[in-house]
């Protein structure tokens, strides 16, 4: 029996597509720069005997896996290699338990990550990744990739509200790790070994979630500089006095341009204004309130020449209106290469000036914006896809923001991942020893390289 | 050369013990009923290379290496076994770099977790780890087994204040894992596998360690329940309400008589007393204040029969003092078996009535206390080693908390470990999936079982 009929045998013949027109759309995820091949199936288990099934024929017939949840990555990691099975897991979809009182949710990977929040808000509690397609990527897609968001400056990342998985290793066989309590030190900690892993050592087919009591509506603080350096300043002295906003991003003066004409508004940041940073606080009351004081003070003292501090939430939705459109108003622009650098929280200021020399270098925009609470900047690389030279040099300064944030102490990807875009990065970043243990790894729990070969790192 | 000569040439002669005298006293470490053997020697080297060398030796000579700091340990995972090289981490101490304004520390493994506390609070930084033996046990020791203690509910176990590692592997090589930046998704997570093993894949040489603000002077709450049902009912309300206290643990009526004994005191818990709660709050000032009311009322709602709240601080100590006595209180009614279930915050009065149960069934003393906040509950059962049947009765108690522990969808240890001591339980709790998991990620680091072979599992 070939391997497609086995599929449809286990899976049903719907839950196996292979029209070329069909299974394009499950052949990438969003960054373009990505290669991608024709997979030779996609298929959509509904069940995690499913999945099994997947695997255990997969594995016979020695053809690689995919694993991808809503395809909302933006390092390639979901791509389909040529001739594969793109396992996708957006049917396994069910919040499978909410315990309130012990404060964890039990849930499919394909639930989407806007579907948790808003079911566990019913009950006073919260889940804190928030990537920015929040409304859109899956619970499985956050875990492969350990994704970040706005709230990390307070609330951690993925891997911070994981309290145990159930992953189908590359035998089929199905692995538990972690628990539903708060603690455990029984054995390694498998549960982070998968967390992050994308996709490379299993598919995730469950996850027990911690959960946090749901915060208050947030109030809000804009703040804006007249150069980088003093918004740097400001965010380094933040950190330094012990001030936990739950939210602290920046933008410089080229996201603010883009920002302020895509929606034909002014931020009211002025026409010389080097930087603007948002700040918020979900602490509630007068707790909130002294800490948007505190923090406006600090913006004050660093320099800054505009403040402003909201506690409506209407206003301060407005605000976070600016940044959440920043993605689309760089689209606008032209085509784009977003960067993923993590710095030191003391080293935002340099990166963005460097970005600056980087971009008078290569004659293109390069936009900056970011969560400066963790210090993981997004420079975006703008450029015109059809004009001669021009993608050579976005790449050439693409890289070279990555070999900026490398200098700078930083890594080359604070929470987008590694994929099949980034691999000689990843490399350079880990040095020899550490992508020999990361092969040793990946050999000693998929030998045959079934699950997701060469993304992140070649087994050679 | 025979390996003690290599030892001896690499490290300097003082370094390595022979003295059968002297390395007894770092054959064992707190867990008296672990197995121990007698090691061919002890060597202390006082920088990387030496770790290096006798890695490398060791490897070449076949002989097993078993790592250890202070030897605060509770679960014989520092035991050596018979043969084996003991590397002592301790004179590996300096505290390399305190970088307050990105919140950080770089340290080596011998560094003790008061003297790391110390050090970080003159920059108003925190160290949050603090188990009970912190102010003799190092951070080497914390990261291998990912330490927890009173902190845990509000600021998390170990592994949550790591952002990197430098390890020697089997082969004498040098992994640096992790970052010095907050968020970082480059590769697998390394640093969390290395955090917890055990000293079973490699010894830790340094670590990068997130700090916090240093926080408020805390608050004190004590409650007293008529019954353990009750005090379980505040501690799930308080969890339920979305409070997070800095610290919130738990004494049944067999702890607060000893504890009351010893120290000659009254608990002011009254004489029908079931079980006492004792809660912080560290945010400072009003909102500490609000805290501590607002956890005074579920106590007060769930039944206390006194509730007392004190912001001052040498009141608290006093309080905070007979939680900390607890071990020499029962230590001064005779052998102790201390265990560390960790259950769902829901099912505490289950564990403790359960052990009641359990108690009247052997015929001994069960105390139990714990961190109520996170579910990690330490039943200690008392004996007379030199009566007999009570060390086998006692064993009997001791298997059937952690049987109850299982029951209660918990896990064998919240955080003192796996180690010589309770490999049969982790098997049990991790499955033979799990075990085959555990396996294949030791075979990969350590294809010849070098370090600290037969500690967590066994490789057959």
């Amino acid at each position: 029996m070939t391997l497609l009929s086995t599929l449809r045998e286990e899976l049903g013949a719907d839950a196996v597509l292979t029209d070329p027109d069909v299974t394009a759309a499950y052949s990438r995820d969003e960054m373009p720069l990505a290669p991608a091949g024709v997979p030779l199936a996609v298929v959509l288990p509904s069940d995690v005997a499913g999945v099994r099934a997947t695997v255990r024929a997969c594995a016979e017939a020695g053809v690689p896996i995919v694993p991808r949840g809503a395809g909302s990555g933006i390092c390639g990691g979901a791509n389909a290699i040529e001739g594969c099975v793109v396992l996708v897991t957006t049917k396994l979809d069910e919040i499978l338990e909410i315990d309130a009182d012990n404060r964890l949710a039990v849930v499919q990977p394909g639930v989407v990550n806007l579907h948790l929040r808003d079911a566990v808000a019913k009950h006073g509690l919260f889940y804190p990744p928030d990537p920015s397609s929040y409304d859109w990527c899956t619970i499985g897609g956050n875990l492969a990739t350990n994704a970040g968001g706005l709230c990390c400056v307070k609330y951690g990342v993925t891997a911070d509200s994981v309290l145990g998985l159930e992953v189908v290793l590359a035998d089929g066989s199905l692995l538990r790790t972690g628990r539903r309590t708060v603690k455990g030190v029984a054995g390694y900690d498998l549960t982070k070994l998968f967390v992050g892993s994308e996709g490379t050592l299993g598919v995730i087919t469950q996850a027990t979630l911690a959960l946090r009591p749901l915060p208050q509506a947030p109030g809000t603080l804009v703040a804006a500089f007249s150069s980088t350096r003093d918004a740097g300043a400001a965010v380094s002295r933040i950190v330094r006095e012990g001030l936990v906003p739950s939210l602290m991003e920046i933008m410089d003066a080229a996201t603010i341009a883009a920002v302020e004409n895509h929606l034909n508004t002014d931020l009211g940041a002025g026409s010389r204004s080097g930087a603007l940073l948002l700040c918020q606080s979900d602490a509630g009351g007068e707790v909130a309130h002294r800490e948007l004081a505190a923090l406006q003070q600090v913006c004050a003292d660093a320099g800054a020449e505009m403040t402003h501090a909201t506690e409506d939430l209407a206003e301060g939705n407005l605000l976070m209106q600016a940044r959440r459109s920043v993605h689309y108003a760089l689209a606008a622009l032209g085509a784009n290469m977003t960067d993923d650098v993590c710095v030191p929280r003391t080293r935002i200021a340099d990166l963005i000036e460097g970005c600056e020399r980087i971009s008078e270098e290569v004659g293109l925009r390069i936009a900056v914006c970011g969560h400066a609470g963790d210090g993981n900047m997004h420079p975006t690389v703008v450029y015109d896809a059809a004009a001669e030279g021009e993608f050579d040099r976005a790449r050439k300064a693409f890289d070279a923001i990555l070999d900026l944030g490398l200098a700078l102490g930083g890594t080359v990807t604070g929470e987008h991942g590694v994929g099949k875009f980034k691999q000689d990065w990843l490399e350079r970043e880990i040095g020899p020893v550490g992508l020999r243990v990361h092969r040793q790894l990946k050999r000693a729990l998929d030998p045959d390289g079934l699950f997701n070969p060469g993304s992140m790192f070649s087994l050679e």
